[in-house]
Formats: C-alpha cells, structure tokens, sequence
C-alpha cells in the first residue's frame, strides 16, 4: 500500500453553518468530514444566521466551534454596509475581512462601490482581506484594494476573464492572490443536467469547459484551492428555490492529486495551495506534529450516504477516486484512522485569540 | 455691455440623434444649439439608431454630418461584444472609442469583463477611450485600462464616491481623466419633482445634494466639462416610458461662469476644462481664428421653447441664466451673432478625416 505523508491540509474557505443552520451542517459534522478529507485547519465564513459582522454574533460562533471542533478552525468576519468602522476591533479574533460584492447565499451582499473602498480602507493592511466577486466585480476589488494600499485575496475564481486579469494584475506587481475550488476545475456547464439542476446550484455557477480550461491553465498563479464546502440538505437542493452551494471537504483531495496524476501541479505545488499559501495569506500558525497519510492508490467511489457531512450527498456523487485518506495526525494524536473520526468534539483549536477567552480575562 | 471673449468651446460629449432620430436633433440643429452655446467643436457619441460601431453607420453619419453641421465635430466610435477585433481600422476617422458599461440609451451596453478587458487591449494605447461607467464599474474600467497599460476617459462622473476614487487613482499615477456635466454640478434628486420624473431622467441619475457638493469640491481633479446634450422631445420625456437624457448646450456656459462666479474655480480653469484639456485628451486640432464673445453681465431666463435645440425644452426652464454668448467666429467667419445663427449647414469641419473622403480616394 503506497502511502503519501502529507502536512495537515488547510481549506481556506468552508461554511459549517452553525451557529443558524444546524440541519445543514455543524462543527462537530462538519470538521468530521474536514478529518475525513485530510484538512486539519478549516477557515469558516461568515454568512451564518444571523451573519457574523459584530462581536456578539462572532462570540456566538467562537463558544459552539469551541465546544465542537475536532479540527482547527479560524473565523472569517463579515463586511456590511454599516460596520466599516468596527471591523477593526475584531480582528485579532479573526482571519480575515470577507467582502460579498456578488450574489451569493445569505444577506450579506454589499452593494455600490462606497461599502467596497471603507473596507478597503478601514480594514488593517496587515489583515487579510478576501471578497467573492465575480467578473468585472473583481477588477473593481483588486483596484480599490490597491488604491488602499493593501492586499486582497479573490475568492473562487471560476472563469476564464477572471484569471486572466489577475495574472495580469499580479504581472504588474498588484497584491492580488486567489483560490480555485474543485468543482470549478473538474465541472463545468455541461455536467448540470447529470447533477441535477438544483442539485448544480452553486456561486460562481458551473462555468464553460473553456473556463474550466483556463484555470487550469493557469495554475502558476492559482495561490490556494478551497474546497468553498457549502452544504445543504438534499431535500433543499433539490426544492423549488434550490440554495446555492456544495458539499467538498470528502472529494477534494483526490481530485487535487488527480491534478498532478495529470502532470498539471507538482506534488510541491499542491502543498503549496493546500498548505504553505494558505498559511501565509491568512497568517496561520503552523500545525505540528500534524500530518496526513494518504493510500495514493486506493480506488473509491462517491457516495453522499457514506460521506461525514450532515449533507450527506456530493456534486461528484458516483464519480470513482484515487487517493484515500487513511489517517490523520493532529497536534500529535490521532484524529482520523481507517475509516472512523477519533478526534473528539472540542478538541480543535481556534488559530487565533477567542474571543470569548479574551472576554473572560477582561473581566478576571 | 462687459464683453469676455474665451476660445471657441469644445464639448467632448453630446448626442445629436442623427441618423435615427431626426425628429429628437439633427446635425443642423444640433450644431446651432452649440455655436449659440458658445461650443466651436463637439464631440458626438456612437448610440444612434443603428448604433455607430462599423464603417458602414459611421459613413453613413459622416454623411449626414458633413452636409450639415454648423461647426466642428469629431465622432466617438461604439464598443460592444463583437467589434475589439475590428475597431482599430477605424480610429483614424474618429475620436474615441466609448464603452457603454452601464444602463444607459440605446443597445450598447456591453455585459462582463471580457469585452471590456478586450477593448482596453485591442484599441491603440494613444486613442482615447472611455466610457459610460458608474460606481464599481468605474474601478473595474480603470483597471482594465491600467493593466493594458493605457489611460481610460471616464464620462459624466456624478457621485461622490466616484470622483473621490478617480482622485485616490489620479495621485497614484494612474491613467485616468474624467469629465462631469452641468446638470451633475447643479441639479440634485431634489429637483426631480419640480422637473419632472420623466423629463428628470438621465444617467447618471441626478444624485444627492452631497454628490454634487462632492463633485464642486473636487474640480482640481475634474478635466473635462461635457453637457452630455441628449436631447429626446418633450412627448417622450412624459410618456410612461420616459428615455433618459437632457438637452444641455445652450444652457451649459453660464453655468459654467456661475462656478467662476462663486470663486470654484478662475477663469483659466474654466478654459482648461472646456478648451485646453478636452483638446489634448482628444487630440483636436487647434481651432484658428475661433472665439467666442460672451456678455457677461446679460442676465436671461431659460425657456425651452426659446432654444435652438429640436428638443425645445431643458431642465433648467425658468432658471436666470447671467451670461449670454453674443458672436461666436469659427475658423475666421461669424457663426453667430446677436442671437441669429450664421453659419450655413455644412461649413463644419470634421477634426480627423473624413472616412468618405477616404473611400473615395482609395477608389480614385
């Protein structure tokens, strides 16, 4: 049996739904099947209900991912058209400023470009600062990101104008980095009807084969891959009013070593988007005596049923992988082996300060 | 009788209707309007009926235009989704290429990134380009241009937000020039119900008290004045389905001297924005033997039905105008005088040359 160690993977990009939606996911599920995928640090966003844009809603999340975590997790805040001038005073508690600047799920869409250039501005320059934009939206993000002075990291790039520009943009010295998901570099447009319309739902849509082509192509400047694990029930996906979004953590790693299977990525490079840029973009600390094995020729198949998110279905369901995740080290202790979740609920770690920790000691 | 006398005026942005629209303006009317404005040379924009985006509609307005206009004038050329490839053969024939980003008039507006991204490149880095773009899309244009290393013209700026971000890319060195009209300098939302909500709606929409604050407030960074005339009739300004767009010529300069009036800005600046800076952004030939005489103490009240213009009515009816164009002389002839317009219909100049002419020659 081949087996490939790999450094805990990061996903930059993963909504667990809880505190809101427990039905859709939790931590306690939904860093199960982070262990499960090989990712032993998950940066959740912001969009819960009610969103995370204030120290109430983030000390809420902070105490139920504290309880529940089996993985490492860090929280991304919300922007919104109000809280420019309070963002700030959060961020040691958090990863990151994200910015909805296009449709997406939940009410956190800002519109115009006055909301856009206060983050921009207001947001410390030191302190990430990532936004899901789409189309001309980005371009109008990496410059008032710019005119700031600062960096900006562009959520799930997905089509081909998209990355195009921002290898344009970082060609001439602009602070630009950007994440791709695997559904965007293995579905396109074409698989909709297979998945199932409802079911395909997602932001960014499902783009072109031309697209799908593009990202790949461009790897070089592609600096993370996130999964964008954004689960629903089936019964919601497949309603009148489909929610947009996919469950990944389970079925991206085999896809990312399909990317190098194909001679598209080294086995470096994947670390690097799965490992090292994360880390640096977001500022995490490392995880020691943390690691994956991987049986690189396992051979599996897709099934929702079995996966660990309480979504419990898959874009990619049916598809057959290579690469199966066999164990998990975290902070020195087993936190996935064969098959079943070791680490217990709780057991994760906040990369950064809690929040709620901080408060108590305020208080002491 | 105080007499100022001011270089002929350029106005680098107005619609005169023809062809398509005769009965809203045409080349003869349109141009008396100017030279009883004050305007020697006007620059006049693509989004006729059918839209001027290839050799055959802009023959076809250089024929018309050549018959019958009063003064100077030059023509923007229309991008949309299909003519990047095929607009560079143009540009000796015209003045600047405009993409219509935005909601506006008529079929132009271009959807996405791409087109915009393959404009910016496509298009010769020393013609002018610019575009009807508003809040993010302005950022988004100004990149684009920026990363195909070229300057971008960004029309009739009307918010703050928008002129605060041209400044902030305008002290980082990048290429941008832009332009506001006198409606933007003086007219707020607050005067739509006594104009009018139909006649009231243009685009950019009439904005807030503190817009237009902010746009009086930044005029060392605005280049350009530019009427945007868009002259539709009074029948169609109040049908149900108001078309957007003022008639702006006759009434624009002594709006323009109310600003020197108020200490806003001295007269030179006055000149820059409406003679020296419009010529160098637009590459215009020097104008010789050409001013205009303007009775600066002559105080009138704006009445449509007054106007040269074939829309016969202007946001501005009733308001007291101080300053009234007495002569106007174009390359060494009266053009007009004392309130009669003398300049026969064909004796403007085309400022490039003449894409007729071309074809003829090349035929000969």
């Amino acid at each position: 049996m081949p087996i490939l160690k790999l450094p805990g993977l990061i996903d930059p990009h993963v909504h667990l739904r809880e505190p809101g939606a427990p039905h859709k996911e939790t931590w306690d599920t939904g860093t199960a099947a982070a262990l499960a995928g090989g990712f032993t640090c998950v940066l959740d966003m912001p969009n819960n209900t009610p969103p995370v844009v204030d120290a109430t809603a983030l000390s809420a999340k902070d105490r139920v991912a504290r309880e529940h975590a089996r993985c490492d997790y860090g929280f991304h805040l919300g922007a919104n058209e109000e809280n420019a001038a309070d963002t700030a005073a959060l961020a040691p508690y958090t990863v990151g400023l994200k910015m909805y600047l296009d449709q997406t799920f939940g009410p956190l869409k800002m519109e115009g470009l006055g909301a856009l250039i206060a983050h921009a501005r207001a947001w410390h320059p030191d302190h990430p600062l990532l936004c899901h934009a789409e189309g001309r939206t980005i371009a109008a993000a990496i410059l008032a990101a710019h005119l700031a002075g600062r960096a900006i990291h562009i959520c799930h790039v997905s089509r081909k104008d998209e990355i195009e520009l921002i290898r344009a943009a970082k060609e001439q010295g602009i602070r630009v980095t950007c994440e791709v998901t695997p559904h965007h570099l293995f579905l396109t447009d074409a698989d909709i009807p297979a998945i199932g319309p409802g079911r395909a739902e997602v932001r960014p849509r499902l783009a072109t084969a031309a697209d799908r082509d593009a990202l790949r192509a461009n790897l070089t400047i592609v600096d993370c891959f996130a999964t964008d694990h954004a689960p629903h029930t089936l019964p919601e996906k497949d309603s009148e009013n489909p929610p947009p979004g996919f469950p990944g953590l389970e079925t991206a790693l085999p896809l990312y070593l399909a990317l190098v299977d194909a001679g598209l990525l080294t086995l470096n490079g994947l670390i690097e988007r799965v490992v090292t840029n994360p880390r640096r973009i977001f500022g995490l600390p490392e995880q020691t005596e943390t690691w994956v094995e991987v049986d690189t020729a396992a051979v599996w198949q897709v099934h929702g049923a079995d996966l660990f998110t309480r979504a419990r279905w898959s874009p990619f369901e049916g598809w057959t992988m290579r690469g199966g995740v066999t164990r998990v080290v975290l902070n020195g202790k087993d936190a996935f082996r064969d098959g079943t979740i070791v680490a217990a609920p709780g057991s994760g770690r906040n990369v950064r300060k809690s929040i709620n920790e901080m408060s108590l000691r305020g208080a002491s």
